[in-house]
């Protein structure tokens, strides 16, 4: 029951088509999301346009299509994390001609169409090569939500020059992404260079003990310069999607 | 050697008093910060206004009073965190009448004139009336840096319907800073509902397995909801300064 | 606004004193929980005679003294665990003669009045002395909210004989709560020995490989008898609610 | 020796058959569980109808075969956790005609009649679809214990109206178990929202930080709202039995 | 019911003054323990002369006490572990002249009569003077249960001549037991030098990354040596136990 | 320098062929090995007659057949655990006709003439069927050390009564080796059953808050029956080779 | 804009072609890697003639090959570290004839030229046979900066002897890299033994409980004998690198 | 036996005082230590002007004292670090005028004649003002030991121009201590500047999520600079005394 329907209910009501007691029962069963209120307005609102990504890992490809394709044809919008080839393929077969890209590095499906670019700039910055796939990740996600990005990959701290030199592009970032397994340091010095917020991805990349990405997330949260965004290990997507909240 | 000495060393290179070698191995000598260049005026920039915070653990009084004497007279504004009554006392009688308060729950010392609050809503929400005190911490340091701020406490998953019942609340913030222990679950919830930015804050408050916290901080690393930057354990003056870098 | 005013307003409404405009922003405004709609009901059904407990590490006694008081005052009926003499001392004082009691093995307060024991027996077992104080706080929990406690304490599976010499107790339980520390092997060999829930509190106590109740709580999430519910580390108010929900 | 034996012994010890010396060595070298008293009684009571589970992984195929036939046999019912189809094939090659199902979602072999459904109904509630598979084999197991078991998947907190549209459902339920990966704050939710026990679930579904399930297992246990049971992550099997036997 | 109840019973049976029925009943009732049977006297024989431990730490004075004395009554030995000087005292107190001594090193209380040392060498090793305190726990407690006990305290394998020097003692041991925090190493040589099982406990001594013990810990978990059989953390009591099992 | 080059060295210098200085610089450079003295003597008698253990994993098939090779060669008799059966197959052939079995349970290759049974029982338990390959390792281990065993497989707590049975076995054993995943709890059954030294071997079986054995790790380690010794996860040749130390 | 063009810079404001103010703004824009300035040539100079390592694993192929033809062309010298003999052939293809040589062991490739081996001696010791691929990593990374390499393999302290044996390698090394798994007690030990640094490198060798080498590195990192220097946990590269900048 | 009486021995034997035989007992018996053989010697040459530290937490007054008295006899210098005020007097009392001195921040008593100043520049770098304590520790260690040591306090990455700026001092050690607690990022960068060893000391200043320094110990371990030598948490004298090796 939408919020027409809430209205109709009032005014069979007022004419007498309904009585007080058939209308408070109505009301009473009324499904919560239905009542088209403003806090599920809102929730909408806040959908519209931002795609719920789809986590592939878990899931059959079958699932995967059905999800995407139901996405696509009510919000136009849709995006697939972690998806092989296999899947973009099966998802472009699915999708009868609509718009769908495959982002390698990122390991991306995103299907539908993107808004332009109107968005101050997000600057996705990596300490090492190795985390490229998640910072690809982030920022197909960002530019699908309407945000210019900007790359800075491979500056991390072992030489601090590398980072430094890139003054102009921290200076003209909105919000910094920073990327970085091993000791994850680069958020700390990057959050000590710029006046936006950096959001941090630890990434699973390094030696023994880095514990799957535990020392890169530990450090992060431990962070000794104020204003860095903790978001989880290798999770590009997130990263992208908080960058792109923040960037208003 | 500040930009005035650079501009001096070219003008006496240019008048002869100096030689190009001579102006080269000065030039190379010159101590990064003191050369006045961008960066460091950027660095500058990002900190006018914004009190570093002096951590008070692990500190003795003396080095308090003296970071915050210092910090006072150069740019008018310090913060002490986890600051006890007594190094209170000891700030007061330091600064010869300058404007310093306490702020028992949030056990905060802020020394200096704070700005006027300018900056949009940043809502504290805590789920459990033991949060308070990181929340006040949190809350203090965004008001200390000119923000507008609405506490929203004791709301947490438990009974859901009391955060649910706060939409317009939710809904007015620019920034949502969840301060929440135990289960950590809250900040999920809310950001399910806001279009803003989310700042989850674990704390340590909980039952043996919380683990001081460990427990409340993986959950928001893996909060389902996109939108959710997570701070350390207890951090409210993170919190704080985080959400007045995102509020602009 | 509650059930009696929604209906006032639809009233108004087909009596033409509020037009549907006027009714739908009524409606949308309305605080949900006020509106004493079914879910809310339901919510206060769940509570009703069931107190709220309230865990005072981490607040102070005014807040403790405040929050009882009203608790009270609303459902007659409030717990405080792990609560001092003093505590007991300042709420009895704040109580003006409602009755109120302090159990101190299970360091708790129980103010207001409590139901008569109708629910079948609770049986609460200890492997340890130690353990005594958590399964205290589970026995009086169970019994304020009007179930019937046994109390079967230090039959560890050092002994395991202790136990098994115990089946008419346990065989005459609708829920056994097992309280232990150490190595938490006990929940395991009571669910082998009995066909109603087991709950499951690992306790912090035992030498350092417990990591205050780590290893217990391990154990226990993998007790290879199924029929175990596991509470979190020393939560003895946890388990006596958890049994008496279970215990229909 | 059984409890025949037992009362020939006595009544040989009355008939002069033996002496009491002899008889007080046979009772002494008795088999405790070939006696046939009441614990043992009591013990397979509590089996009775209720088939133990072969979890599959670590096992031969060959040893799960034998296992099955013999359960089949001797107790007319038997389950197979984390079976493959092949499994299930050689199960039912070996069974000569007896009935056997294999649950695909599940991953479970079910052979042998299965009770009708006379209890009361278990909701078998998810986070998300990844959360599937872990869900089907509570809900299998539930069903296969006599259990009326309903389904409602994918209502995870990042939407929290999904699960609060529901609460026909959740009123309608004798246990509600919740399966839930990532943060896993769905279980503290819905048992703020009924009153009766909530059968908790911590899946390995999420990003790097979720470590497996440690993060939605922590959780749970610290859950705020009181009345949530624990299982071991990715445990199916024993949520549905624990729900079962909670749902008498 | 004991021993000679069961034969009375069997007696009576025999004698025609109870039916076969009755003492079918009374068998079947009859405590486990009560019956005197095999696997208990077995039991008891194990405990025979080996005292119970009781370890202090969350057990009030009046507990203690009153086992202790219930100890020295029945088995005419008695161990408190973690025994503060007072709690002593209050232990000589009450047990009215029976032989009780104070170790102070080992914090421990002895009450009642210790056998002779009739059992072979029992070589107790530390490898630094901070792990004094648990060695003595240990080298009591063997000593109490009727072992030979050698010292060789401070030989860390810092300086690895210290404790090849000293290969005659290693060689005269039946057992030895190794006391080491830090990295744990010294049970891997000295089990590399010795035929006989070596007990290695770890402690709780060492800088940060010791985490009170774990490091030792799992250092002596996976001692490259075989023979090494690990107790707890700070579990002198259980070394020495554990030695004198094995040591016959 | 061997024995005899001492001998030689002191001849010569009695002789007067060197001085007492060179004698000296000699012994001084003297290899500490070769010297044939009383540690490395015994040393070797430790030796004697057991087999070092080659784990298979992490080595190349070529590795693995030297070092046997040159096992049986030198001690006539070589374990390698966690072997395949190809590696199995290389060692057969490298032998020369030599014996050489292949334990397909335990994953273990013998090689070389293994010695009679003289040393007194041990008897291997497991939990559940799934440990049994560990199990096996261990058994196997103690039957080439010269001990006898004895198996008693799948009798864990859940069932309590099935170890409860076996009290002849536990009662003629000299050494008892536990074997046990999930919450690790027969071990301290078992130890507060017998008065011989109990080896608990925790296995990696179980769900997924079993993290690979940790849990029965600790569970071990915290055991509440003294008289427990803990090995390395899985580790069945450690606790076949401590209880043959054990058992003299 | 490199040290010539500064230069040239500063010779066109003596010269008068431009002027002081034109002069500070290039200089303001001045990339600061370009500047060719002491800390930038300072960092060059730690480069020179040591090749940074490419770590293979989460890079492709192709930006393996690119990354190593770049640097062997700028540098002369390039490591790649856990290469496969795939990556090998790839990278030889494209170095058209440039020295290059895969390190099977070590699992390393090395292209260009490497420097004569002029530094002291490093004595690379492992405890087992397992840990020397990360061994000969750490040797061949050694060797490849110009230090002199001795290897000592599997003299762990099972057999403290066999290290002990060897006092004159230790004694006449510059630098000690310790390579172990397990309870990694083997650099406690060395460093007792001599007066230059230890390098402990832990290594994920070892049954379950070695936790994937953590339970090696906290070993290290609590090592009783002081001058021990840890790194990562399998990482060869690392410690042969550290050796070699100690090795001066 | 010390040398002299080895070389007595031999004297004996060339003089005909003893047999052949006779000779080969004695040595053949002759403590390890007391042969004075070479790597004894070595051993004694590591040590030699090189204090054995004492760590005073868990020893008694009495305890260290002794130790500090027979340390200043037998070497004339004395180090024990974790001081208290207390202790440095009772040392001092004990020690009858021998010169001993207490550093305050250090918290360490320095006992005896210390070296003069001979070896090359130690730079001791602290991150953040609370890291001083333990950065103390590790330069009154390094001093006392013979090295020249300057401070360069509070240049954490927040801030990274800060540690820039200080090329010289950087350039000019020999060695650098980098002492830093939270995200533990420093190292890494210095390691990046310079050409010397960087000994990391991870501390255990910071929120919850440094739980007490394992965030900065992770991050240093996975240092992306190579160069990178750990120690303990809060472990200075360790890092004192790892520089004072490497400082040739």
């Amino acid at each position: 029951m939408d919020r027409a329907a809430v209205e109709r209910l009032l005014r069979d009501l007022k004419g007498g088509k309904v009585t007080v007691k058939e209308a408070m029962e109505a009301l009473r069963a009324l499904p919560y999301e239905d009542l088209g209120f403003a806090k599920i307005d809102t929730h909408r609102e806040i959908r519209r346009g931002i795609p719920e990504a789809v986590y592939c890992p878990g899931k059959t490809t079958e699932q995967i299509v059905a999800i995407v394709k139901k996405m696509v044809a009510s919000r136009s919008l849709a995006l697939a994390t972690r998806a092989t080839p296999e899947i973009y393929e099966r998802v472009k077969e699915s999708l009868d001609g609509a718009p769908v890209a495959y982002h390698e590095k990122a390991r991306m499906v995103v299907a539908g169409k993107t808004p332009p670019a109107r968005r101050g700039n997000v600057l996705v910055v990596t300490a090492g090569t190795s985390d490229i796939p998640v910072a690809e990740e982030a920022a197909v996600t960002a530019e699908v939500l309407g945000n210019r990005v900007t790359r800075l990959y491979d500056v991390g701290v072992a030489g601090i020059h590398r980072v430094l030199d890139q003054r102009e592009l921290l200076q003209g970032a909105k919000v910094v992404i920073v990327v970085a397994g091993m000791e994850g340091a680069l958020p700390s010095v990057v959050a000590g260079l710029v006046d936006v917020p950096v959001v941090a991805v630890p990434t699973s990349v390094g030696y023994g003990a880095s514990f799957d990405g535990l020392a890169a997330l530990l450090a992060m949260m431990n962070a000794c310069s104020p204003g860095v965004a903790v978001v989880n290990i290798d999770n590009g997507f997130g990263a992208g999607y908080l960058a792109s909240v923040m960037n208003r």
